[in-house]
């Protein structure tokens, strides 16, 4: 029952006349030849995909979910996962945004950025699949050996193969200093592992004929703490030189979670017995490899809330149009109809701009950040290269802890616009509020992405980068501060713009003081950080609106993107009042809580 | 593996220390008699019946859900339902607020307010059947015919049979001024009723040998919309004269919905097929007679969120103290063990205090309302019942949508404290999440519930009740003005309530020139008056507390109190600064934006 419309005006509204992405890769040698057309068909493509192959399994693989076979071991994945992921590999889907050394494309990660969101909007647990094996290829691809790479890089690229990242375990998540999964070294060169993983996701399943997990563990030798972790390549099945299928590895599901959401990806509990790994980067230096999956994955994580936000979005749209209950308040308005379209009630509205506003705000912020990924990586400059990597590592909690709350926000709003229907199933409204309810979670809880924020991304480096945000925001105040029209935009920004460089002060004074301050901030911090960003990009997107506008374009799309920056700035961006208070209040009223807490 | 401990000593704290409720019972003859062993016993007692008998199916319902017999029409409970139900029946439970007259105790509402919260704790879908059938026994009683009220009240008041409400149908659900279904009259004075009702709770079910339905339907000769609506009373077996059961009547159940949450519950389509009903009340007067059930209603959802709140909250703290997980921001604390029990991190704390915090107040506010319903049905003075009645008018819609928002923020938290473990359905934490989601909609949602707060018990009034809960409020003020350890519970209750007259006369004024001003600042304007209830709930509450610390008791109680209290007013109440901000930003951000929503 539920509907879904890929966003395309928006995505290229984003890409091209908001951010000139074209223009911005033509200082990237690997993508100047990148078109507007390339861009706008890729986009095309990958909406049809989303919609017409994965969007109709996502009630199925919420309702079936995945079955273990205990005397296997194997899972099966619900009904058309696995036809719907070959149809992906043969699409040539998975090679999107990779090396074109081992069969990828080589275009800019923000197509790969859109394809996702998109992807997530139609069926998050499905895409979990294919979101991890490219998590596992940019490990790989960073940190692999010459062997690993050639073996390994060509079939994860293709997609006949998939991957994993196996960090969890029973007694450790987010403290991966405590992990105790073993690796012992073996006279060639290879290791035996040897614990138990929990919450693996697309962790064992029957859509790819091989499984290439990454594995943290210790080595003998290894001192304590997350200092001594090391990271491994195990594959499901061993891999001969000739890149043929060997024999089956010692790793096993031996269990599968029953989640609140995500039914359709498989949660692995997957017992290492004695498997043969191969080390990845250097012993005892795991960490730092992972993560640069883990930095990419934070980055999904909030693009599969954004792709809710946007799904939830559409569909309470459309129910809120055609459901008829009550009249307005100032009389009818549907006189021909027993009631009007409750899509006339103030609050109705309020819920749909609510993720109308966090879904475009949240695509501006993203659509910006792989942007710069795309300069950190292959911009020809050091200098550029280096600053991209300080605005995506400042950006990148507040992608994956303020889009994930503001999916939460989001679409429990959309589901209460749906009135009893909501709570219903088959109506879809409650699996995107299930589905995203472990975006908050997974990847670092939104707390450690706020602790992240304030205190490495802020406070380690004297407010640095922020700074070099502050700069972007001053910029524009000082393009527009004179443009009557743009005032509504442009005063709330400037003034939380000012504010921010004090306030942000503050706490790193008291934090001097007593390290816990952060703790006690830090979740605050986060969301007002997140407002002054999603600030600034409304902002920039009602310029160029009004732009538009002013030189007589008619197209109602413009109109719309001013009304969203409206409503965004006086019902959504007002919050920040009260958290900045709360923030401020310090962290005795958490602290002095003993007897409270008993 | 969840667990759940009677709040006992917190209930006794506010019944006797904040509300002094038997001398307030003093004042109405028939509970003059009902002293603190009589409470405490009856709560300890209900208390063991909830954490014994349905706490334990609590996981069971949710795993198994209700099934239908197709052939039959037969609905089976999960494992173990229809069991405690004959235990609670044997206990005498279901009378335990009830008329004498019917067989009932006699007892306070204030008693059942409790029982009920620790019934919601243990288990909401399973309390949901009770609980309608206290709502199908106030209906009757101020509604019935005396032959109604023979032949029916004594079976509800032993719970031999249960009772629902059968209001919503496809096409309605707020708006029951669209409903269809039909009562034909008969020559002996009863009624053929035809349609179809769904999201009738508890609607079919194998606990009891009969159910009693009160249903909403329309007379042939019946004006159009909400005044002609009656009300039938429909049970699934006739009841011959001597009170035998009789016929199967002709109200079957069709389906069962697929539900987010309360899976134990029997979520029925009733198809009403030429049923034999006899009419409740007045031709046409069917709504203000639903209504008596719908208020109570009201009042029982913020109830069941409470409880959700409260065991919610009991199993992070008990998670919070055992999960070691990283050190302190400040250095170690539990230094004989690998890492510190996450309660020592701030945000941690935050998550649940925040829960403990909306636990208490709701705790305070929902008792508050009862003591009031005692007064309004049976306090010899007039004038005082007529107060009462216009105090809990007042407050219903804020315990309604206040309590139940408060329950999903708190919910969510608490999930929140479990990481990845929260996502996991056997710990118990995403049940209390799913479970509560429906009571912000059902029983009119919470746009329903801030509409009739501003707009008819508000605004409708020229505010003359607010008035009077705002003499409390400067009452407090007055008493405690020049108390210097008060000040910082009493300052802010203060100053909100000083706000709250210019704020409500500003938004009546908008609303004066343009109705729909209303609809844009209800839900905003009820969360604001929530935080003001709460404020002043929680400044009482650090009053006692104060008093006995300072007389020298050193019960630690009273030290919790204290803190959490200081940390309500730093943390939670705070956010009435960006509600009121958003309330007055005025409803034209939301109405205009036709292109916006297109």
């Amino acid at each position: 029952m539920p509907q879904y419309n890929p966003p395309l005006r928006d995505m290229q509204f984003v890409i091209h006349e908001l951010f000139h992405t074209t223009d911005e890769l033509k200082s990237i040698p690997r993508h100047a030849d990148v078109d507007a057309d390339t861009i706008n068909q890729v986009l095309e493509e990958g909406g049809k995909f989303a919609a017409e192959v994965t969007f109709p399994l996502n009630r199925i693989g919420d309702e079936q979910g995945c079955t273990l076979d205990p005397a296997t071991h194997e899972v099966t994945t619900p009904k058309g996962f696995k036809e719907a992921y070959a149809k992906y590999v043969e699409g040539g889907w998975p090679a999107l945004s990779c090396d074109p050394e081992y069969g990828g494309q080589g275009l800019p990660f923000v197509l790969n950025q859109c394809l996702y969101e998109m992807l997530n909007s139609a069926n998050q647990a499905w895409t979990m699949y294919p979101g991890l094996s490219h998590g596992a290829y940019e490990a790989l691809h960073a940190h692999g050996t010459g062997e690993q790479k050639k073996l390994f890089l060509p079939k994860l690229v293709s997609g006949e193969w998939t991957g994993t990242m196996c960090l969890t375990e029973p007694h450790c998540g987010t403290d991966l200093g405590l992990l105790r999964t073993k690796a012992e070294p073996q006279a060639d060169g290879t290791y035996r592992i040897t614990g138990n993983k929990i919450f693996i996701s697309a962790g064992e399943h029957d859509m790819a004929e091989n499984i290439v997990h990454l594995v943290l563990a210790r080595l003998p030798d290894a001192p304590q703490g997350s200092k001594g972790i090391s990271l491994f390549l195990v594959p499901k099945f061993l891999v001969q030189p000739d890149g043929s299928l060997g024999a089956r590895n010692g790793v096993y599901c031996g269990g599968l979670e029953h989640k609140m959401g995500i039914h359709g990806n498989a949660t692995a509990q997957l017992v290492l017995d004695g498997a043969v790994g191969t080390l990845v980067g250097e012993p005892n230096k795991g960490l730092p490899a992972m993560f640069v999956m883990m930095n990419a994955a934070r980055l999904g994580v909030g693009n599969q809330s954004l792709g809710l936000t946007e799904v939830a979005y559409q569909n309470a749209l459309a129910y809120a149009k055609e459901r008829i209950q009550m009249r307005a308040l100032s009389g009818p308005k549907a006189k021909d109809k027993p009631a009007d379209p409750i899509i006339v009630h103030p609050d109705v509205r309020k819920m749909l701009l609510t993720a109308k506003a966090y879904a475009e705000g949240g695509r501006a912020l993203a659509i910006y950040c792989t942007l710069l990924l795309d300069k950190e990586l292959y911009h020809p400059d050091e200098k550029v290269r280096q600053e991209a990597a300080e605005m995506v590592a400042l950006l990148t909690p507040i992608v994956k802890a303020f889009l994930t709350d503001n999916g939460h926000i989001a679409t429990n709003a959309c589901l209460q616009v749906f009135g009893g229907h909501g709570f219903i199933e088959e109506w879809g409204m409650s699996q995107f509020v299930r589905d995203n309810r472990i975006n908050m979670i997974y990847e670092g809880t939104n707390t450690v992405q706020s602790l992240d924020l304030l205190g490495r991304k802020v406070l380690a480096n004297n407010g640095a980068t922020l700074k070099k945000f502050g700069k972007l925001v001053a910029q524009l105040v000082e393009e527009e501060g004179v443009n009557e029209k743009m005032a509504e935009f442009i005063n709330p920004v400037a003034y939380l713009g000012d504010q921010m460089t004090k306030f942000t002060t503050e706490i790193g004074f008291k934090a001097f003081q007593n390290p816990e301050e952060v703790g006690g901030a830090a979740v605050d911090y986060l969301r007002v950080l997140g407002h002054l960003v999603f600030g600034y990009f409304w902002a920039r997107m009602a310029q160029v609106a009004l732009r538009e506008i002013d030189a007589g374009n008619t197209d109602p799309f413009y109109r719309a993107k001013l009304q969203t920056a409206r409503f965004y700035f006086a019902r959504l961006f007002p919050e920040t009042a009260a958290l900045m208070r709360t923030a401020r209040s310090g962290v005795a009223n958490l602290l002095d809580t003993d007897e409270a807490l008993a």
